[in-house]
């Protein structure tokens, strides 16, 4: 069925039946799916010697009226039609990514963890499923400081989820959000979004290692500033013999929206000049390249191409593919 | 990585690591994942009450050289290229279709069984993994008779794979492939299609039911006569309530290629001309309706629509959810 808002209010949420795929404890008894669950929501997909794999955490619905500051609502509509999505609310996609290579486990952004709109919170069941375990996380990448991207690294009641993992942030996306001035002259409606960032980092904050851009800060993953979104978002290069996968975070939200027109801003990008000015820097990169792409906000697998196209880009998801490639 | 003939030649099929979901033992250990299997390849959606599962039946790849009858080479790449795939070889994807409804299940199309290319045939554990048994079925729809749809039926060494379920093929189908004159006059090269259909159909031929064009064959199913591709190629509208999907069988075999380009021809095309005007007519519908479609031969999941764009046409895929819409 054609997502509708009327269908995404009526429809619930099946969590993935997921069997506990990383015990060892094979008296337990097996998991039977419930018959009508949605398959894992998982993707691997090889970056040279690197092993990938897209992690889905569900999604959220955000009206589309007042989403965009810049451009009129019948725009944003025809925007939606185009690509046979709603016309009313927009269904944003959460996907993280989980890199593999000589036994180590990186990942990029953790999700919503329990503190995501209800349609979310899938994560830990899909990463299961791709046969992980959250204890052999070696190393947690976050990208930038909002809560679909940090929640999951601590759930609301104080557990830390990835026990033995060092946790790698940028380095002025720290400085901005720990700064205690800054946090108490933030406008009310930003300070629940630093307070957010205390109660997932206060407890490591001696721990947490500050990364800047350019710098290869786990092997074969290059930082690379791309501020606006967040003052310190970062994005990244992945590189592996012959193999490059751009990973752009949240440079765009839904590319149907900000990859066919990079001008606009969402109402979540806040420096929306500098923002769009990352945004055609790095998708202009990326179509001259014609590297495969990694979104955060991309409808999953989250991965494909850039195509120039008019005065702006298609994104163009990969063929999915049975055979890990 | 983006698919290329090194990487379609070098990559291993990993088989899905399907834990034998649909088995009631549950004293059975739990089979443990591959570390680096792929997700199982289904994914389920809703028209109106019909619950649809797609299920991928891995990949052939095939030359591009002499794959269409009528451009030259370097068309069909620059094709290839603006869909980012790529430019020596095409990925040919099988998606089937299975139907629950009041607790029926009905197959349309059945994949390359154990008889296809060795990238292929991942259909039977893709099913399982979604819940499926084999001995559920009550119903196989064929839409024609080309091995990658009806080798499903029945295993090498002669096994029915459905062994409860009726079988329901193109009456026009079955006479043009079971007539014994026209197997015996038939040139050299198409005499194992033909002895093929027999090999599927013999052992019980008295019990195939042979349905007619614009018949409800089964709840909510009704046949479309879309000649050309065979003589008694079918489609499909799947309709419960206000859901409707247009179900195209191979009315295109790779949209990147031939819905992009409805007059170009494949060589799997029996009757070129009554082919391209049935695709013509097919996605003129889709696009002007904006209806959902299912393509046998799309990139899995296989789902999406049709717009109009330039002298042809594009596939949008649906994107994916974890909610079952």
């Amino acid at each position: 069925m054609t997502l509708t808002r009327r269908t995404l209010l009526a429809s619930s949420v099946i969590p993935v039946a997921a069997p506990a795929l990383a015990q060892t404890n094979n008296s337990m008894p097996t998991p039977q799916p419930s018959a009508s669950a949605q398959a894992p929501g998982f993707y691997r997909y090889k970056v040279g010697d690197i092993e990938v794999t897209a992690v889905n955490d569900g999604f959220a619905t955000r009206p589309l009226e007042g989403f965009i500051r810049n451009a009129e609502l019948p725009a944003v509509q025809k925007a939606m039609e185009e690509a046979f999505l709603p016309k009313d609310r927009l269904p944003i996609t959460f996907t993280t990514l989980v890199l593999r290579q000589n036994g180590r486990v990186t990942l990029i952004d953790t999700g919503n963890g329990d503190l995501g709109a209800p349609t979310s919170g899938t994560w830990m069941a899909n990463f299961r499923a791709a046969g992980f375990d959250p204890a052999q996380v070696n190393t947690v990448v976050i990208s930038h400081f909002h809560g679909d991207h940090i929640n999951g690294l601590r759930l609301k009641d104080g557990t830390a989820v990835f026990p033995k993992a060092e946790i790698m942030v940028p380095a002025n996306e720290w400085d901005f959000w720990m700064d205690e001035t800054r946090m108490n002259q933030a406008p009310e409606g930003m300070k629940g979004a630093f307070q957010n960032v205390h109660r997932v980092f206060d407890p490591v904050a001696k721990d947490v290692k500050r990364y800047e851009a350019d710098k290869e800060i786990v092997p074969g993953l290059t930082s690379i500033a791309a501020p606006g979104h967040t003052p310190g978002h970062t994005s990244y290069m992945l590189s592996s013999g012959a193999g490059k996968l751009m990973i752009m975070s949240d440079v765009t939200n839904h590319p149907a929206l900000f990859v066919r027109n990079p001008d606009w801003a969402a109402v979540f990008d806040m420096d929306a000049d500098q923002a769009r000015q990352t945004r055609h820097r790095m998708l202009d990169m990326a179509a001259a390249e014609r590297a495969q792409v990694a979104f955060y906000h991309a409808p999953f697998p989250a991965t494909g191409h850039i195509a120039k196209e008019g005065s702006g880009y298609r994104f163009v998801p990969v063929q999915w593919s049975s055979a890990i490639l």
